[in-house]
């Protein structure tokens, strides 16, 4: 996506060929800086203290944190810490476990000596996939949302997001965002509600990148969603995830269910982006998902001050109208994502 | 209440008899800082600005602004200015208006010779009565909470409560927390989940004073109410009202609204601290009560950046398992408090 008229990825490997540039998402709104991580140490403290974050990223950048650690010792012993060490930095999005897997498997079977090479295929590759994933997605949310907008009289489309779902998220387009970036340019008029999400406010992330594409918003604090949708304020919400279970439950940033909750109760359609790298095909319940605590100092400065600081919630399947995936709408639901990936072979059951 | 074991009043004429000594609440939890008011300019700057806060303690401080306005000049017009100054203030919190219009009512019969004096002992009346009122309140609501507490095995009884609606919201005892302040005493093991209540933080507050009182606490941010609610965290939600319609509808700070929601969908019940000066008899319905939109700097310091800043919104009565007055524990219905309020005349329905 652009910033100041320039296409940017979030990641990309650097000139030198090796280094990955990630954009510092904790320096943003206020500065665009883009940052070098040279080592697995660095892209594993990347991804802890959220430069880099959203479960599409983090797990592409763990990716390439797995091909810094080979570059500078192929062994089989360097690939398991570094797959330890980068699996240990955030539990709740699967895409860093399913990224690191996914390199793993592959890579013991290569010799050491082809192995860095190999790993930066590998890694190029889950990037340019994420990146399709949500073209994917944009498309097919897209369509949800132009037939919203077409039931308008004014036209114009409220939308309501949490946290951030957009590029920065992601390696390219967003998830949840993706579909608002689509309709934008295709005419269709957006407005998007932008939820502040505490602790770490990524609601300016988001309201940095809708400005950078032109695409008009307003800034709330995550207390006021109740209050627009019950004024009938917003025509959509449309979030992303950090895990979907096979039974349609999604984790995801802390709010996201009382958005969902509000949403029912105005009636007013509730929708989250689920790239299948988010889908945990072996979890039923959202119960099941680790939720991350974090440190009380993102949430208060006065030191020892109890502070209980999770980072994620679950959004049970019975409050989303649909998960917008790559291969199109699905219900929340085991039926419905069997549905749109019928190649998943059958789970047991979990006891 | 107790501030380093000294007993305060949020608000108190000073020793020289005619100046308003109030707690400066931009300075909490920070410092503890009184600070005077000596025109009645500068008690609506402090209603307004927020030193003061808190649908009771904005009503006590209006009442001194209209003694410190006549003090300087006790005229028919230096009242109606002062009335019209104050009332213009703060929109959403009934409290202001009743108190201003109580005042009015009185000191336009008083000859002007006497007006102030007459201004004072009004003040001070309303003044004595908030601290009543919230006594009575604590009484009612502990006796909720003490029987919550005998239905949970360990005893320990976990409260949910948002924004601050403790002593600095009023005089003295608080309203939501009067009752959390007397269980606590009486040796009911209490914890509370203090909502940090964005954007003015209102929870700091509220931590602030259970630490003084030495009652658990932990703060969380305004999101997370949802996850705490649905994983049996919460046993009762406690808030306070600035205003109740007399069906029930409660507004009070942004966000209420979506616990209020989460609450039910956990059966956890949901009370409403509502001290009868925060009741309207002349509204029905929630949505006609005035929601306050307040600057965009509270919300963020980017300039530019667009924003909506509303600062309350609307439980409906269908939510609220009941409204905890100072006469007692009522449904949230214009029977349940006509119920505890036989004395009010019949008002006609709105048009």
């Amino acid at each position: 996506m652009k910033v100041g008229g320039r296409s940017y990825r979030s990641l990309a490997v650097a000139e030198d060929g090796w280094s990955v540039e990630v954009v510092d998402q904790t320096r943003l709104p206020g500065e665009f800086v883009l940052t070098r991580l040279r080592t697995v140490e660095e892209a594993a403290a990347a991804i802890r203290t959220m430069q880099v974050r959203g479960a599409p990223l983090i797990g592409v950048t763990a990716a390439y944190g797995i091909c810094l650690a080979l570059r500078a010792d192929p062994s089989d012993a360097a690939l398991a810490t570094a797959d330890r060490v980068l699996g240990e930095t955030r539990p709740t999005a699967i895409n860093l476990r399913r990224a690191l897997s996914r390199m793993a498997s592959v890579l013991r079977e290569v010799p050491p000596g082809e192995r860095a090479e190999a790993a930066y295929r590998l890694a190029a590759k889950l990037a340019d996939e994420d990146v399709g994933i949500n073209e994917r997605i944009g498309l097919h949310g897209e369509r949800i949302l132009r037939d919203l907008a077409g039931r308008k009289p004014s036209g114009q489309l409220n939308i309501l997001t949490h946290c951030n779902a957009g590029w920065l998220a992601t390696v390219d387009w967003g998830t949840a965002l993706a579909p608002v970036y689509r309709a934008h340019h295709a005419g269709i008029p957006t407005h998007v509600w932008v939820s502040e999400t505490r602790p770490r406010n990524q609601g300016r992330l988001t309201a940095w990148e809708l400005a950078q594409e032109g695409v008009p918003y307003t800034l709330v604090v995550d207390s006021a969603a109740g209050l627009l949708l019950s004024l009938g304020k917003v025509d959509v919400v449309l979030v992303g995830a950090d895990r979907v279970t096979r039974g349609g439950d999604v984790a995801n940033k802390i709010g996201t269910y009382l958005k969902a909750l509000a949403a029912r109760e105005a009636g007013v359609p509730f929708y989250v982006a689920a790239p299948s790298p988010s889908i945990d095909w072996t979890l039923d319940r959202g119960e099941a998902v680790p939720i991350e605590e974090r440190s009380a100092d993102e949430v208060i400065a006065t030191p020892g001050t109890p502070v209980h600081n999770p980072g994620f919630d679950i959004t049970p399947a019975r409050l989303i109208t649909g998960l917008v995936t790559e291969r199109g709408l699905g219900s929340a639901s085991e039926a419905g994502l069997r549905g749109l990936f019928p190649e998943i072979n059958p789970l047991p059951a979990p006891g």
